[in-house]
This record gives structure tokens, sequence and C-alpha cells, in this order.
């Protein structure tokens, strides 16, 4: 990164550029470091599917499978074939994956379990809609890399299950008591919006189309509060404020990973509107977030200032940062406001400094508020195969279209 | 502290001096700085009940009530009002929270809800039996205070209850898969075995003495490894290593705290290489899961020094502190082992140095791994009024004795 050219102020033609220069790096590092990486260490051979509690060197440190996990890695590697080259490790990969999903992933009525152990014996109920939604996104992609009608079945029976759920995720594992504060979560619309992007394939444009306008609603209007610049992460049934734990809870990584959603919608919409203030809210999210005294985006902030519950809070996630990288290049890429130049790059040496493991593959999950290494592991129950290569495909292929 | 004399090494005789020094500042500190900021700050006059949600000033930030953290407190004022004076205002207060609590507290079962909203309406279900746990120690404590048959048919109602439900305590609300990996946890014989002491009143002394030899094996010769030694927080059903996230976690702090309860214990039974096992375990734990870079005791830790799931592992609690310091003292009380003394002080000028708030009233909670304040709150929806004037009062009676 020495010899990269350094950004002058407001300089539009010198920042494109410098934005450009990026790319190549993006690229090299999914296809030299993380892709290889996970290739190499996550392969259960005994009894299919992947292992993802990686330590630093990549060793298996416990062999558990946890489905979003199991999900997300399929939907990479079939990703991956799809949009960057016919690669048959990656192809065999992803398919490896499916088998073991297939085989051991859900209940008798369809839900996908969160976790099984090694050889696919359920350990955790089907509590949690996102080990679904992920399913979905893995059958719909490897569907695409090699059609074929069960992949087709099982993303489609598992979308229309997450849309029956979606009032009721948590159904009978809900320790909500019914009535006294019904909150609505901000990640659910995202979450059916992507999901919905990802099987356009199978449901067709149409359906896809009727996702679109609920979920920038909910985003924009609904979650998102004018007065305040920021998007809360819970609201009451009818949109208000909940003065409580949740309601006051802000994740400004979550509302950032959101703002490039809906960016990516604004472009197909043509809607140079919706564009412009998806990558303001985003910008004043990170302004917020941004730890103005260690660097790095808080995980956990309380919109009153309030003590936050999460005890983690002030703790810098691999996910948080490689999502803002993306939010920023697409910002750049779609408004060219100058400010994205600014922070990609500031964001970029913070990320890169920090999450790169120096010595051995793959980056490190779990930084704390000064940036140190706080748990070297490579992958666990939470950080898998999926952000960082995702972020750094985009990211690249972003800003090799400038 | 000054001008206290420091300890020269080896000296039984100076430092049993020593530590009897300290009593009356943890005397103090209970009497005109911790019970005065609960009793002034967590009343709510309105509702009934406590706050428990109170900023470094005291000022509540959230209302929510939490049923261990209104029970704690219930205990809390009636168990001083026994122990150390009859204060009308302590007794007061424990009633206030009382009557709270037998309004609401309860589903139609008799089961304690987790949480309440300000006014009592339920807001999270009955799934934490440890909600039970602290009200059968509330109302036998309180029937102490002041007999009343309703008190003692609540704690011994709930009492039976608990029993029931030990084995299956999560209920409905458990998302372990039946069958594959069936983990018992060391948490609820220890409470079962505490909480009988606390209805021995009530129950009487034959009942109590048939809860101890379970609680002394199950602690001392299942969670306990011998060859480790140290506690694990989880095991098979069989008393089996699970080689998992949960059975190879460590709570230092736990284990210590379980310290305390069985040295009480085998000085109950009259049983001295109980009490010595007990305090050796206790000596080890610390040696384990003192943090040799920053001080501190860490909060989680994996047995085979794996990344544990928790992310706030690295993190100093004040529950942690204090219930060592409780341990240190009685284990020098009860054994004269330089070594309790040693560490007593050195437990205790990390404690008093780190978690006391030089300016507001009360203690911090939570610190991070370096001793820096991580979140300035005096309460939440953990911490409440129990460990710091447990351990305060324990200590105070402790070191009094010596």
């Amino acid at each position: 990164m020495d010899e990269r050219t350094p950004i002058s102020a407001n300089s539009l033609e010198i920042s494109k550029n410098v934005l450009g220069e990026y790319a190549p790096i993006y690229k090299n590092e999914l296809l030299q470091n993380i892709l290889p990486f996970w290739l190499s260490n996550s392969k259960d051979d005994k009894n299919g599917g992947y292992f993802t509690c990686l330590n630093r060197q990549g060793k298996v440190y416990d062999t558990d499978k946890f489905m979003w996990l199991q999900g997300r890695e399929v939907w990479c590697f079939s990703y991956m074939y799809n949009h960057v080259e016919k690669n048959s490790a990656w192809l065999n990969m992803a398919l490896h994956g499916a088998r073991f999903m297939q085989q051991f992933g859900r209940d008798e009525i369809g839900n996908w379990y969160f976790s099984l152990t090694a050889e696919g014996k359920p350990l955790v109920q089907p509590y949690n809609i996102f080990s679904d939604c992920f399913a979905t996104m893995a059958f719909a992609s490897l569907d695409k890399a090699q059609p074929n009608a069960e992949y087709k079945k099982i993303a489609i029976e598992t979308f229309e299950n997450i849309i029956q759920r979606q009032h009721n995720s948590k159904g009978i594992y809900s320790k909500a008591y019914p009535g006294t504060r019904n909150l609505k979560n901000f990640s659910l619309p995202m979450i059916l919006c992507n999901l919905s992007l990802e099987l356009e394939h199978i449901i067709g444009k149409e359906r896809v189309d009727s996702f679109i306008p609920t979920v920038i609603n909910e985003v924009m209007n609904v979650f998102y509060q004018e007065d305040l610049g920021l998007v809360l992460e819970n609201v009451y049934e009818d949109g208000s404020f909940c003065d409580s734990f949740e309601g006051r809870l802000l994740n400004p990584g979550h509302t950032i990973e959101a703002m490039w959603f809906i960016m990516d919608l604004g472009k197909r919409l043509e809607d140079e509107a919706l564009v412009k203030k998806a990558c303001n809210i985003m910008l004043d999210t990170l302004d917020y977030g941004w730890d103005k005294e260690y660097g790095g985006i808080f995980y956990f902030l309380d919109v009153k200032g309030n003590p936050p519950q999460q005890l983690e809070w002030d703790q810098k996630l691999w996910w948080v940062h490689v999502e803002a990288l993306v939010a920023l290049a697409k910002g750049y890429a779609y408004t060219k406001d100058d400010r994205c130049a600014d922070w990609f790059k500031k964001i970029h040496d913070y990320t890169w400094q920090h999450f790169k493991d120096p010595e051995y593959g793959e980056w490190f999950g779990y930084l704390n508020r000064r940036g140190e290494v706080l748990l070297d592991l490579k992958g666990g129950k939470w950080k898998g195969c999926f952000h960082i290569p995702r972020a750094l495909y985009q990211v690249w292929k972003t800003l090799e279209s400038l």
C-alpha cells in the first residue's frame, strides 16, 4: 500500500483514481488469502459439512456445526463460482456443504435447526429464523451454479416458511410475554428483500418487485428516525419509539450494511433520491458510530447515551468494518460524494491494519476498543466464510468499475 | 487505607492483625455508602417495587423490573434487618419490594416472571429458574424479619416448585434438542443448598441436612476436576467432560463463590478436611483466573485455552471480586492459611481502587481488561442491591471475629 497516491482534499478526479487503485488489493485478498483459507481448513471430509470454529492457524478447535454458517459458506462458494470464475473446487465445496444441510439440517416440518453435532445430530432447536434465511440463500445460489429441482424446492419452501413465520419468528421459543411490549426488529424486512433478490431467477421479477416498496418504507420511514438521523434496531409495532434497552439500541454496523442494500435497490429502481438518502444515512451513522478516541466503529450504542446492556458494546467487529467498506465503495460509485472516498480510505486503513492477520491466513474478528485482538479465532459460532469474502468481492467489483 | 500496617511475609500474627483492621472499612462502606444508595435511589414510590437501572449518579435510566433483582433487594434489606440492626427503614424497604412481588411477580401457576414493566405488567416469561430462587430467598428472609404465614407459603411453594423443575429448569423455553447433549450445570445444586439454608427456620434442620451431602458430592466430586484442579460449569449428566463451548467453560468467580458456600457447609458439618479442600480449590482458581498482565480476575475462560464464546470473557466484574474477598476472608478465618491473607490484600487493593466510585455512591460493576470503567452504571439488568452489600457484610463479620 505504500506506493498508493495520497488522496488530496476534495479532488474528485484524484480520489476517483485512488479508490480505483484499491480494487486489485481486494481481489487478491479474496482469491489468494480468504477463499483458500476456508477451502483448506473448513471442510469436514469425514462427516460432510464445514467446520467453522478455526483458531488463528486455521486448526479446528470445536466441531459443532452452526446452520447460519453452513448456509453462508454454501452461498459464498456458489456465489464466487457464479460471479468470479467457474472454479470447480469452489462448486465442489458448495456441493459438499449443501449435501450435509440437505441430509441433516431440517426438522420434520422443514425448519432449519440452529446447530448440529459434527455428525449431524440436532443440538439446538430451530429457534432462529436466520438459519432459514441463510439456507434459502445457499440453495438459491447453488441452484444458479448447478440448476436442480431439489435445490429450487428447498429454497422456495424455506422462503415461504420464513414469510409465514416472519411476524412470530421465534415461535414457541419466544420469551416475550405477548401483548405487553410488542416490538418489531429491523433485520427481518431487510433480509426478506435480500432473499427475494437471491431467488429472482426462481420466483421472477414481479414477485421480487412486490417486496421492495415495503422494505424501503420500513427501513427508511419506520426504523429511520428523521430527527436523530439514525436507524433504530427495534420499534413498537406502530413504528413509535420504545424507551427500553431494546428500543434505545443502535447497531451502527447493521445500519451501514442495510444502507448498501438500499443503495442497490435505489439503483435498481433508478431512484437517485433514494440512493442519496441512504448514502447520507450511512455517512451520518459513521460519524455517530466512529470511536473518536481509539478509532473503529462501536458495536452497540444507546440512542439516549445510557449504558447499553451488551457488555461487548465498545468492541470492534470485523463484519461492521467490512460492511462499511462495501457501503462506502458503493456510495462513492453511485453518488461521487467525496466524503465516501475520505471515509473509505480511513476505514480501509483501520480495517487492514487491525483485522488482517499479518502472520497467518484470514482475518481476526474481534478486537477490543483499542483495536487489540480480543479473540484470535478466524472462525467460530458467528464468524464464518461470509462477510469478508462477500465484502472483498463487492469492493473489488465496485471500485474496478469506476 | 494509608495508615494500614503492611503485611509482612509469612507472619501469622501480623497478618491476623492486618486482616482484622479491614473489618471497619467494610462495615462503614456497607452502612454509609451502599445501603443508603439503594434506599434513596431505587424505591419506586409510584408503582411499588424497585428501580435497579441506576446511572453513575443514581438516577433511574430504565424502569423495567427484573425479578432476580427485586428478590435480591428484598432479601438484602431483610437480611440486614435480621443480622445488623432492627432498622425500620430497612424493613420498610424490604416490605415495599415484597408487596410488588406478591402482587405482580408470578404467573397463574406460581412461576416467577423474568421481568415486568414499571407498573407490574409481565414482559418476559418465567424462563429463568433463578427468578424463583431469589424470590424464595426474599420471602424466607422477610419471614424471619416479620413472621407471616403468607411469606412462608410463598417461600415454600416456590422452593417446592424449583425442586420439581430442577432437572428441566428452562422447561418449554429450552432450545436444546433433547437427548443429543444433555448437560448439567453447576449453579443449581449450589443454589438449592443455599436456599434450603435460608429456609431452615421454616423447613427444619432435618430437611436442610438432607440436601447437603448431594450438593457437596456434586460440587466437589462431579464438577470439580481433580486432574485440573478446577471446577467446570457444565458436564454431561454422567459427570464426564463434554468437549464443547459449554463443557470447556470456566467461570472463576462462580467457583470462588461456591467455595465459600462449601467452606460454610464444612464448618457446619465440622468437617475440617472439606473446609481445607474448598479453600485450596478457591486458591487454585484464583491463581488460574488472575490476569497476570493487568490484574483482576477474568470473567470466563476455556479450560483448553480455546477462544471462549463469551465476548466479555476478559472483563473484570464486581461480583467476581467481592465474592473472592468473602471467600478469602472465610478461608483465612477457617484455615489460617497465609495465602488467603496475601490474596485478600491483593484483591482488596484491586477491588477498592477500581470498582469503588471515588465521586458518587455505590461501586462500578463492569471494567474492561485493563480495569478501566466499561459501563458506569451502578445498577442494571443484572447488577442490583446484592453482591456488594452481602460481601461487605460477610467480610466485616468474618474479619471482626478474628
